[in-house]
């Protein structure tokens, strides 16, 4: 087991109707005067942006509206957040929504305190020393944003997305009701789904081999969400699958399923680039390049493919050819990806991919030939064309 | 799933030599002046704590020590440290040692800050508004709280043994290096293993069923402990074992093992009127108990012990008769705790009980039969009788 740091100090309040203790809760962090930050109208439409501001009125706390945050999360709202926030004298943030409303909030939290331009500590030109605080009332179970330090954001300015950590911007806390997330259409839903399994996917595989516990808490929440997604897609409104994979959205991300390990993180670099490129569900993109990462890599460490194969995928180990284990495991996988609808090449995705745009990818993967990716298997501007290939 | 909070902002430094970073650690946390708050000797021995005062020193911290914490830590050392702490202008409180030096050091965190005797907080006369910070570096692998916001004192003057709980003293930063808990002797160890296992097992142990994902966790870190349990008795300075055990003790008590669910805690009640009555180590006490406790109750919920067999212990489920899995799961648990030369019952944990001791018992676990306890069973006072007759 390697050394590690876990750090999730986010008190999470999860379950039915707890978007009406919003107004206490930020009373209890001293909030006295708050930003309310969402997407682009379902939080309207469902009314929960009426119960949310019941709350705070009930509570006693004033507070002024912005809405507007879409997918990819655009600096130029952030500027106008920062603007109302500073001049209406907001000492709290509350963001409505998913990871786009969440990581918008994130960067207006930390412009406010922030003399120069918010942008220079995305481009690392500065360090960011104070924050708002801020709290969320989540609406999607997928990037795990509502615990994490991290927010990404988007400059209109040449489409540059970038991103930063900040121990300064981990939530307060999240109100997380199961319920909220019954109107997520089929696609946002189960591309969500995948998100949250790459996320523990990620830290599960790199060749440390030594995190018994771990492993367990990861083998467990990928099982969970897989039974999950199969119930919701036919009943969608079933509690307890909401429940079970809002949960596990937040402990995939906040650290807990990688303590002891390093991680890989090359898919989540391949489907990035490809998301610059294309406007593809970061979940889709994933669940696009997964089994032909997991072919082109699984070399390097069969024993821990096979791990998988066994304990997530539930295929017998066969052990006079392990590899025939490890094969059928990432079969499986896929296979479960189609289940839920979801895409296992770059074709069903929806992009037709020119041999110039894979090899324009794979150098931007590298930083421009400047880096390999991966951990379990460290990849080339070579190896990751040979991917995307394989992907197609 | 019910309706949960989960809230476990302590900041995790683990692995080797992490004892090196005290003094960055509480510089971090804006602490000046460190009240370090010790028991009653290992840690000088080992070294430990000449290596975290080096910390302190390099980090440029001034300090004051106090030693003398002991199992079920005591009043009279807590008025000792709030006085020292108090005169000497201490901002930060460090604990080194296990559960005792742990709880004695916040009980000084809290007097510190409350104005009249800290003992009215215990008896819940008065409520904590305010508490100084506390760190923690561990040495034992058992109670879980470096990660809690709970304190067990015992007030010396009829032996009155009382417990709180409070966000004000949830340490700041846990300090885990498994290397540090090489040197316990193999009772205090196996006894720390049971207790880890017992703070999973009586939240595991309620009605709600539909809690997947919490009980993949649970089923995770029970199975873990028990394989690095085994590890241990043989080499009992295997890393990763010793690693494996630390970070369950903490996750099993910080709150995520019970995620939407209640939980039962009958055997901590059962266990802890046995420990007033008699010097017996916690885990050991627990491990004495359970067999009984869960043969008297599973009628109550056979589908959950027989998930408990199955999923833990590997028992094959019997289709035709389900109440034999749930037996052979009892009796699997049991072979291990003997495997690990743990009682199995109160005679083996060294304890002669007498009719009239257990009528006494039974009397004090319903508080003067005044409430039943447990989740899964409802248990009065005959029902506890017969528990402890069953357990002799």
């Amino acid at each position: 087991m390697m050394n590690f740091q876990y750090y999730a100090p986010t008190q999470v309040v999860f379950g039915k109707d707890t978007e009406t203790q919003v107004g206490e809760l930020i009373k209890a962090q001293n909030g006295t005067k708050v930003l309310v930050h969402y997407g682009t109208g379902s939080v309207i439409r469902t009314g929960l942006l009426d119960r949310v501001c019941a709350s705070l009125n009930e509570a006693g706390i004033p507070y002024v509206s912005l809405g507007g945050a879409v997918p990819n999360p655009r600096l130029s709202l952030v500027y106008e957040g920062i603007e109302l926030a500073k001049k209406e004298g907001v000492n709290f943030i509350l963001a409505v929504g998913g990871g786009s409303a969440i990581d918008s909030a994130k960067a207006i939290a930390l412009g406010m305190k922030y003399e120069g331009d918010v942008w220079d500590l995305y481009l690392k030109k500065s360090q960011a020393k104070a924050g708002t605080p801020l709290g969320v009332v989540l609406t999607i179970a997928a990037t795990g944003s509502e615990m994490s330090d991290s927010t990404v954001i988007t400059n209109e300015e040449g489409w540059l997305k970038r991103g930063l950590h900040s121990a300064l911007i981990r939530p307060r806390f999240a109100v997380m009701n199961p319920e909220l997330t019954y109107t997520l259409p089929e696609y946002q839903t189960m591309s969500g789904c995948v998100d949250i399994m790459m996320h523990t996917l990620e830290r599960y595989f790199s060749h440390e081999m030594n995190t018994e516990l771990t492993d367990y808490l990861a083998e467990g929440l990928l099982k969970t969400v897989m039974h999950a997604a199969k119930i919701l897609l036919k009943d969608p409104k079933n509690y307890e699958a909401r429940a079970e994979v809002l949960w596990a959205g937040s402990l995939s991300h906040n650290g807990l399923t990688g303590c002891g390990r390093t991680g890989d993180w090359a898919c989540h670099q391949l489907e990035h680039e490809l998301g610059g490129m294309f406007d593809v569900a970061h979940g889709a993109g994933l669940s696009a390049v997964w089994g032909s990462w997991a072919r082109y890599v699984y070399h390097s460490d069969v024993a821990r493919f096979a791990k998988f194969a066994v304990n997530v995928m539930g295929i017998p180990y066969d052990y006079a050819d392990p590899e025939k284990t490890v094969l059928e495991g990432i079969e499986a996988l896929e296979n479960f990806f189609r289940s839920i609808r979801m895409p296992v090449s770059i074709t069903e995705l929806g992009v037709e991919l020119g041999e110039d745009q894979m090899k324009e990818l794979a150098y931007k993967c590298t930083y421009m030939e400047t880096r390999t990716i991966g951990g379990i298997q460290k990849l080339g501007k070579e190896d990751i064309e040979k991917i995307y290939r394989m992907a197609k």
